[in-house]
């Protein structure tokens, strides 16, 4: 059996995630939906040079959103692309399809229109999709819980075009109480993919846990991973973190360092 | 009540750890026990900068082992110093006096004698006396735990005149199963006072867990929170690890990353 | 006008190097010598994704050299392959198509080899053609001889299948007289495309210069403009330090830091 | 003959700076002013653990500044205390003593003031006293010409108490021409004694130059060498890249990396 996927997006992470999604065994990419006409007709498998004809390409304005996503019924939209593509795909979930959702920059009326979706059917949203990062603010978590004095400082690198604060900071920046305006630190320069880093400063010591992605490849991985996982699922609303089970923040002992 | 502290060694580490012990409030140092003669009949305390007479500097070619450590009681012997020192302090364990060591660089038979000294009182053995280091160490477990298939390799950064690998470096290999040979890269320049670096590789992303000391004081703040923990212990040997109760890699689930 | 181009290797950088000259204004790709006989017959541009036949891909026991570089005459070699290659394209020299050879590994001989096209053709040849690289190493160069009492020592991080240290940290080791086998750290892990870091150590500073690579496409954009740079030279063996003309570190003043 | 110091300042950079004075062999410490009436007729060489009487603390307020100057005179003044401290040693460079300051947040009066006295008095002015700095401050300068598509970024880490952005990093940015707001990125944690790094980014490779102090004796090295270079100088204002002499930029042709 296989995982039949529909994609939403086509560009620089969206195509890096399709090529794996093209390379999986278990997963069947159905079709590809994005912004522009480009393409249009043609197979993301023979753009992205494999054989077969996998992943057709449709323009989102060419097709009959109701009549799209029950014809052409997928397992699994994971959607690398735009944060109103969220209003597209309502009624694939009335047909049972789960949603991976990778975008990290939706409004709050979105991101209310998402967790309706989890009424209906099973919805994982992470805007950290690659599973280094999960670790990454797992192990973060437990350190500012055995050092507590520490001060903590973020540091997000990533390509010249990318507008705003990383998704991924500010989550991290949450999710260790810290003010974003002051704590997080954007590099923005030529074509770094991306890198976080968490700074945890002490009197005498000073510790960093890094992040580094070496390709949008492992966008890719991540999303296969959270549909392979979310495939299982009721309906309702799923974070990244629940399904790498980093689940050992709860369970150490604290203690305390460097007073 | 306070706890009254004897040092072992007064060299670039161990005069910055009585540094910090005379800085404490809860320890008392009561003597410093020196290779050489250097400053022999000063105390500590004047030489660096503090009031009062404390830590009084013996050369070990100038006391009488069996008398000393009787007529010289302290609760607990802290040790910077050598790898021949363990032999000097064994009259000091009959007398109930716990020890510290932080010795990196013991032969079999020093260790074995360390083994013994545990049979009479509590020994705290740690090469790595820091406790952000620790905390390296035990995520790294994690992390191999979580990523099994990724490619790990040690560097650790230290001063010129540090001999040989670090010893913190050499227990981060033994606990990830890693030839020591193969993958502990040593940096020797200038002044560093010391980093370690795990760094995790996978095809697609990279990890990095990096810790760095700014001052020996941090190795002094480690010394004292062994010692304090120590206090309370029956005899037997114990390791920083137990120290720091740093427990959560025993409760964690394991899942896949990358692959 | 336009430069005609044939590529030898096809592997992991030399596909990425065969793009971006396909993707160039000034270059045109017109053949991929190979040594398997995958793809044999395709063209690189097809199976890159581009649009027009380029690059027609060759095994290179299928060809007769002799005839094949005449009737397939190029302006330029570019050699990505193997080591053995320059014995292949002797004959190429004898007509007059220059020669830029990024292969990291020849033995002596195969060097000798290389040299002695010098005589027939210009010969540019650097293991280290990112243009990036080369700015380190002159940089490295100049804080060297500021600096001459400050410890040094090179890190070079690569994918883990790289054998053997990076061709350009051994060079660096070279031009700065270090011990290539005390002071080059070679890391292999995961996926990195390639770092080189030169780490100068003094009493109270460091100082680092990091080179990062984030695709192999920077091996082309070096290559090419090595190609172009050679195009308007002579007969003779020239390096990318020539043709990048970093000639500042013949011109500055030195002085002493840190004693 | 001994070359005679005044210090300003004796905090956590002035009391490291007046320990590399008193270390120094050419150098001799006469006194120090400092803000705070802490240690008043006591002497920094004894503070500072070393035998003899030099380098005698008074409190800016208890001196009568003319007569001071004048009583005890010494070739050179050191400032790494406030801002302010300019307005208090006019008369010193009226008998001729050549002025040293490192102080990095002059408002525009103050800083004109400085410029005053270089009508009288050899004076440097540096925010950036440490040599490995101004390395780092030419090197990116060069690296800027020879890529200036290459986007920037300037990431300075210190400990936590320090205020506002670096000097060192808003003068790397004014030499690179980038809006500060912009382009520094300022952490603040735990103790780290300085760090400056300098991104620059290209599509597809990095290069990053990164300067760390290790312990403040950094700053003291590099006053120290700013006052024997400044003791043969003629009136006027000069700066620690006219005393490293680091002239190198000047010198190189320009090339096209990375288009």
């Amino acid at each position: 059996m296989k995982i039949t996927v529909g994609m939403f997006g086509f560009g620089k992470a969206g195509s890096c995630v399709a090529q794996e999604i093209l390379k999986d065994d278990i997963c069947k990419l159905k079709w590809v939906i994005r912004k522009s006409k480009k393409n249009e007709g043609d197979y993301a498998s023979r753009l992205l040079g494999f054989e077969g004809d996998n992943g057709k390409i449709y323009s989102i304005d060419s097709i009959d959103k109701d009549a799209f996503f029950k014809d052409n019924y997928v397992d699994i939209i994971i959607d690398f692309s735009i944060n109103s593509a969220v209003e597209t795909y309502r009624a694939a979930a009335e047909y049972g399809t789960r949603i991976v959702s990778a975008i990290s920059n939706y409004g709050e009326a979105q991101l209310n229109h998402l967790k309706e979706l989890g009424s209906k059917t099973a919805v994982l949203y992470s805007p950290n999709i690659t599973l280094g990062i999960n670790f990454l603010i797992e192990v973060s978590k437990v350190l500012q819980r055995i050092v507590p004095e520490a001060d903590i400082e973020i540091i997000e690198e990533h390509f010249r075009e990318k507008p705003d604060a990383s998704g991924t900071a500010l989550r991290i920046a949450e999710d260790l109480g810290l003010d974003r305006e002051k704590h997080v630190n954007s590099i923005r320069v030529g074509g770094i993919v991306g890198k976080h880093e968490v700074v945890f400063g002490l009197p005498n010591q000073t510790i960093r846990i890094i992040h580094e992605s070496l390709s949008r490849a492992a966008f890719g991985q991540g999303a296969i991973y959270a549909a392979k996982w979310l495939i299982a699922k009721k309906k309702g609303i799923y974070t990244m973190e629940e399904a790498v089970k980093l689940s050992f923040a709860r369970n150490i002992k604290v203690f305390n360092i460097d007073k």
